[in-house]
C-alpha cells in the first residue's frame, strides 16, 4: 500500500470539481462541490443516529436504495435541515445534477452541511450547475475538499494506492468536520472513492464494520450532527477480480478503506474546532472492546481533559475521573496513565494513584501539537484508539456566535 | 415557608465554623470547615456513581450507616481522592474533629474537594483542629461556606423556615460546586442541616427522591466528579412530632427540602467555572418524565448550546440538534422553542422548522443573566427542568492549568 495523490480523483473514472454559487456571502470561498464517477459505481454509505436528520440524508438513503450511484453534490453553508420545504430543496439538487451530468437523478448522492433551520434557497444552485460541472476534472479534488468546508481551516483529503492479486486498485477520499462532532454509528461528511471491483453488499459490510473503529471513535465536542454521513463510490474500473465474497481481497480492501477512514479521522479531531492539539487515547487490557472503547471516548470527551491538554498540563487525575464515570466495567486499582508525544512517554498514575514524575519533562511531551493519551487497564485484552482535540478559546470563540 | 438567614445555622442546635489551616498557600482562603449539631442527628447521603471515588465518601458512608452523625468536617484545597494513604487520612479526620469534639468518631461525615491524585498532608489539619472547633459559632454558616469553595466565586448558602402541625422547623445548607459538575444520582458538596425530627429512614427517603429532579439535573461541564456528595444532618430539635412515614408533614418536609435544594442548584450553575449565565430547560409535552429529563439534560450538556448562550445568539437549530440526538422519544416535528428570561419571552421554532422572529428582540432576550430554554413536545404529560450555565473563555482559561 502506498499513499498517492490526487484524493477522490485517484480512483480510474473519477472526476471532481468545485465552485462558488453564492450560498455563501464570501466569494472566495467555494461552497458547492461535485464528484462524478464515468461509470455508475456500487455504492454506500453510513447516516447520524440524531433523531433530526438532514433532508439530504433522506433523499440520499432513498437514492443508493439500490445499491448504487454515480454523483456526489454537496454544499455548504447551508445545513438543509429542520426546513419545511428541506425534501424538495434535495431532490430539486439531485434533478439540476442529473440533467446536467445526463444520469439517473436516483444516482446522485446529495449532502448539506451548515447552518441548521435556515431554508436554503435553490437559485444559486440551479445559476452555478452549468458551472459546477465544468469544473469537473482529474486535478480537481481539493476544489471539492474545499466547496464542503465550513469552520473547516485545513483541507482534509487522502488517497492510497493498493494492490488485490495483482492488480492495482486506489481509494481516496475528502472529509469536512470540525464542530457539532461526535458520530455514532456514522460521521461527519465524508466521501470516498475507488476503482475496486466490489459489490455494493461488500461495499457497505467494509464500510460498516470500518467506521466502528475510526469515525464513531472521533469527538471534538460531544455534538453529533444532523447532517453526518460517509459515503463511498466503487466504480470497479480497477479491473480487479469482482469482490462479492470475505477473503483475502476483502482483507486488503478493508485494510485501504482504513488506511483512509483512519487518515480522516486524525484531520478532523486535528482540525477540531478551535483546537491547537489532536489527541489519541489508546486503551489496552480493557475487559473486552466495548469496554474499552466506552473508555477511550469518555477520556477524549472530557471538557477538562480537554482543557488541561490545551494548557499542557499533566493533570492525569482528570483522566482516572473520565474513566470512573464512562460506565464502563473497570478495576480503578489497576489503571495505569502516561502521556506521550514526539518527545517521548512518561508515566504519571500506576495502579490507579499518582507516581512521581517530572513536572518539566511532562510539560515538553504536552506541548507537542499530537498528544497520545495511553492508558492500560490490565483486566483482559479489550483494546481501542479514540481521537479529539482539546478545548480552546478559539472553539468557544467560532461557537460564540456561529451564525453572523 | 419563608427564606430566613443563618444558612446551616439556621436550624436549632447547629453551630458551624471555617479556618484557613494551611492546606492551601493562599493565607486569605479558609481550607477546612465544620458543622456540629449538639445533639446527635438523623444523617442521609448520597454519593457521587464515579467508580473512582474519594476516599472520603467510603469512610462516611460506613460512619453513617446506623443513621447518625453529629458533625460535618470538609477540606478544600485536595480532594484526597486517587492516594493511596487516602482511607487512612479521611479516618485521621474523624478521628482528630471526633476527639475535639468529645463526639464518636463514627458520628463523622468527612468530605474533601480540590485537586484529585496528590496525597493530602494530615498535619495542617491535625495543627488547625482546635482552632477550626473554636471557629464554631450560631452566625458562622458563611465561614463554612467558604471553607468548602474550590473554584466557586460565589458563596452559596440558604435557609428557610417551614410548619409541620403548627411547630416550626429549619432547614439550611450551604454548597460549593463550580467545575466537574455532572451528578449523576448523587452530587457536588452539599451539606443541609434541619431541627426537624424526622427518622433516617424517612430522611434518607426524601433525599434520594429529591436528588432525582434537583442535583442530577445540573450540569456544569459534563464531567461527574469523583467526590460528590449531599448530606443532611436532622437532629429533631425543632421538637415537631417524629416524622416516620409519608404523610402531610413528610410532604412539608420534602416541599422545604426542594425549595433549599433547587435554590443550590440554580448557585451551582449559575456559579459554573467562567459562567456568565445561568441556563435552566424547561421541557413539557415530553412521553413521559423520564424522555423530558434526557432532553433537557442533552441541551443543557451541548458545547454548542452553551457557546451560543454566551455569545447571546438564538441559534436554535444547536438545541434540535441536542433533542435529536439525545437517545429520548421524540417527534422531531412536533417541537416548539422558545427562549425566555426577564426581559420577555420569543418563539424561534415550531413544529420542528424554524419561525421567523426578530433577531434584535432574541439578542436582547439572551443578554440577560438567567436564560430559559422552553421546548415544547406535544407528546404526553413529561415534564422536566434541567439547569446549567453557557460555555466561556473563562472556563477553558480555568481549567487549561487548574493545578498551578
Amino acid at each position: 500500500m502506498e499513499i498517492i495523490k490526487g484524493g477522490v480523483c485517484a480512483a480510474k473514472g473519477f472526476l471532481a470539481g468545485g465552485i462558488h454559487c453564492g450560498i455563501r456571502k464570501n466569494k472566495t470561498k467555494k461552497d458547492l462541490a461535485l464528484i462524478y464517477s464515468e461509470k455508475k459505481a456500487a455504492a454506500a454509505a453510513v447516516y447520524t443516529t440524531n433523531k433530526v436528520k438532514g433532508a439530504p440524508l433522506s433523499v440520499t438513503k432513498s437514492n443508493i436504495a439500490n445499491g448504487y450511484a454515480q454523483a456526489v453534490i454537496c454544499n455548504s453553508g447551508n445545513a438543509n435541515t429542520c426546513n419545511a420545504d428541506g425534501i424538495e430543496v434535495a431532490e430539486k439538487m439531485c434533478d439540476l445534477i442529473a440533467n446536467e451530468l445526463k444520469i439517473e437523478k436516483t444516482d446522485v448522492v446529495v449532502a448539506s452541511t451548515g447552518v441548521i433551520g435556515q431554508p436554503l434557497d435553490i437559485t444559486p444552485i440551479k445559476n452555478g450547475i452549468g458551472s459546477l460541472v465544468a469544473s469537473l476534472g482529474k486535478d480537481n479534488s481539493k476544489d471539492a475538499a474545499e466547496g464542503i468546508m465550513t469552520t473547516d481551516t485545513r483541507l482534509k483529503e487522502i488517497a492510497v494506492s493498493f494492490d488485490i492479486n495483482g492488480v492495482e486498485c486506489k481509494i481516496g477520499g475528502i472529509a469536512k468536520g470540525s464542530g457539532m462532532i461526535h458520530p455514532n454509528m456514522a460521521t461527519m461528511l465524508v466521501f470516498i472513492t475507488t476503482d475496486c471491483n466490489i459489490t455494493p453488499a461488500m461495499l457497505s459490510k467494509a464500510l460498516s464494520s470500518d467506521i466502528k473503529n475510526t469515525f464513531n471513535m472521533v469527538s471534538v465536542d460531544g455534538d453529533t450532527s444532523t447532517n453526518d454521513m460517509v459515503s463511498v463510490l466503487a466504480n470497479g474500473m480497477a479491473g480487479n477480480d469482482l469482490i462479492d465474497s470475505e477473503g483475502e481481497a476483502f482483507s486488503q480492501f478493508m485494510k485501504a478503506l482504513n488506511t483512509v477512514t483512519v487518515y480522516l479521522c486524525r484531520c478532523i479531531a486535528g482540525d477540531g474546532e478551535g483546537a491547537t492539539k489532536l489527541l489519541e487515547c489508546e486503551v489496552s487490557g480493557a475487559k473486552d472492546e466495548n469496554n474499552a472503547k466506552i473508555i477511550a471516548k469518555s477520556v477524549i470527551c472530557s471538557s477538562l481533559v480537554k482543557a488541561a491538554m490545551f494548557g499542557s498540563d499533566a493533570n492525569w487525575g482528570r483522566i482516572l475521573c473520565a474513566i470512573g464515570y464512562s460506565g464502563a466495567e473497570v478495576d480503578v486499582n489497576k489503571v495505569d496513565v502516561s502521556f506521550k508525544s514526539s518527545k517521548g512517554e512518561i508515566p504519571v498514575c500506576k495502579n490507579g494513584a499518582g507516581i512521581e514524575f517530572s513536572e518539566e519533562i511532562a510539560k515538553e511531551i504536552l506541548l507537542e501539537k499530537e498528544i497520545g493519551i495511553v492508558v492500560k487497564l490490565g483486566d483482559g485484552d479489550g483494546k481501542s484508539v479514540a481521537w479529539g482535540c482539546d478545548l480552546t478559546y478559539e472553539y468557544v470563540k467560532i461557537n460564540g456566535d456561529y451564525r453572523t
